[in-house]
């Protein structure tokens, strides 16, 4: 996520059909970290009650939107604007994915970036796109026509998360390598005598049976401490010392 | 995109509320690639008229559909379960990104692999979730609550693009430096007498004024062309050869 401080992408809505669009680009916007949206020339016109209904928590961003008849209008104070739009194979623009576009934008800061979306049923028009710096495209599957607010989501989604972190963020809690010997030695001493490995086979099933179920599994130290308790209360000494765990 | 012919995720979406949501998920999933949709009981029934609406060409993912009593019933086929959820600081999982849960499945295959969303009200419960091996989170600025059918973009959108190519797709018709050495040489020679530039200045302006424009603009093989066109009539000559460039 580029700096909170500088200039974040403007969303601009072309000629949009539906206020449900509209409401649901506004929830993407704030959900993203997005708030001017421009809307040009709307099809049932501005304010539009239907765009407030799906914009759940974003209605500042709905009253806040600004209207203008013409796209150059709403670009009037951008430096760039990419274009959403399937691939044209009939215009020479450059071609960014969504991931590319949103490096290309952070770039350019602190230029003023637009995002520009064309209407539901046939997207934005040759004349529209002319006004654009470049073309940015979802990649998809066989059918390319993606929901308009849907669009916006991708590539709010992808300029929001360009500089987070991408490890997986298990647990902090994972266990360490002698809470784990710990619990192994454990369970291996409660065995003895049980009759489950025969005798002189404890080191190498116990190993393969249980060192490794630990190892491999990823459990929290919490969940190793309650196996223990479980061993501890099937052999029927759950009291056995004071700190109980579930 | 992983293997065409390997399993694709399952989405499963828990209790949904409105059709609406049920069928922009269907369009969600044939704009990136799946389409065993599966839905636990939805709140309005099933069939439901409003998803067909929403569907857009994914009609024969909604009929596809199929129809689950319980979360584990919907599960009973799937290796790993992935639930759709922001953090849970009550339960102690692992928590992927969308783009780390994409490579986690991947790596799982031939595994089955099922991303499991909530209703749109609350989401999942404990309950739920317990049934899952991990959540992915997807992030967010302060506003978390992402629109269910968003939620499924955003997921089948990184797991259908994880392995595409990332560079900038520009036009494959940039022009070679000798196109635009020659354009620079043309319009240098076409101003020669005009007072464009005083005596002894030729070389250094016109690199300061026009290579630099040339090399910095990434303009296309087409449009250098036209521009020589353009120098060509504005000097009243424009028939001077027969390949004219507009």
């Amino acid at each position: 996520m580029p700096d909170q401080n500088t200039q974040k992408p403007v969303i601009i809505l072309v000629r949009p059909q539906l206020g449900e669009n509209i409401g649901a680009t506004a929830r993407a916007m704030k959900n993203f970290g997005l708030d001017d949206l421009r809307i040009v020339a709307p099809r049932d016109g501005w304010p539009n009650p239907k765009a407030h209904e799906m914009a759940a928590h974003a209605d500042h961003i709905i009253e806040q939107a600004t209207l203008y008849d013409t796209l150059p209008d709403a670009l009037h104070d951008c430096h760039i604007a990419l274009a959403s739009s399937a691939r044209r194979r009939d215009m020479e623009l450059p071609s960014y994915t969504p991931r590319s576009a949103a490096q290309y934008m952070t770039k350019a800061l602190p230029a003023r970036t637009a995002f520009v979306f064309g209407q539901e049923n046939n997207g934005l028009s040759n004349e529209d796109i002319s006004h654009c710096h470049a073309i940015v495209t979802i990649p998809t599957d066989a059918y390319s026509s993606l929901n308009l607010a849907q669009s916006v989501v991708v590539l709010a989604y992808e300029y929001f998360t360009q500089d987070l972190p991408e490890q997986i963020n298990h647990s902090t809690k994972q266990p360490t390598l002698s809470e784990v010997q710990g619990i192994y030695d454990d369970i291996t001493e409660r065995l003895e005598g049980t009759g489950y490995y025969p005798e002189g086979k404890r080191g190498t099933i116990m190993r393969q049976h249980f060192k490794q179920t630990l190892l491999q599994s990823q459990l929290t130290s919490a969940q190793i401490r309650s196996l223990r308790g479980m061993a501890r209360a099937l052999q029927g000494n759950h009291n056995e010392n004071s700190s109980q765990n579930y």
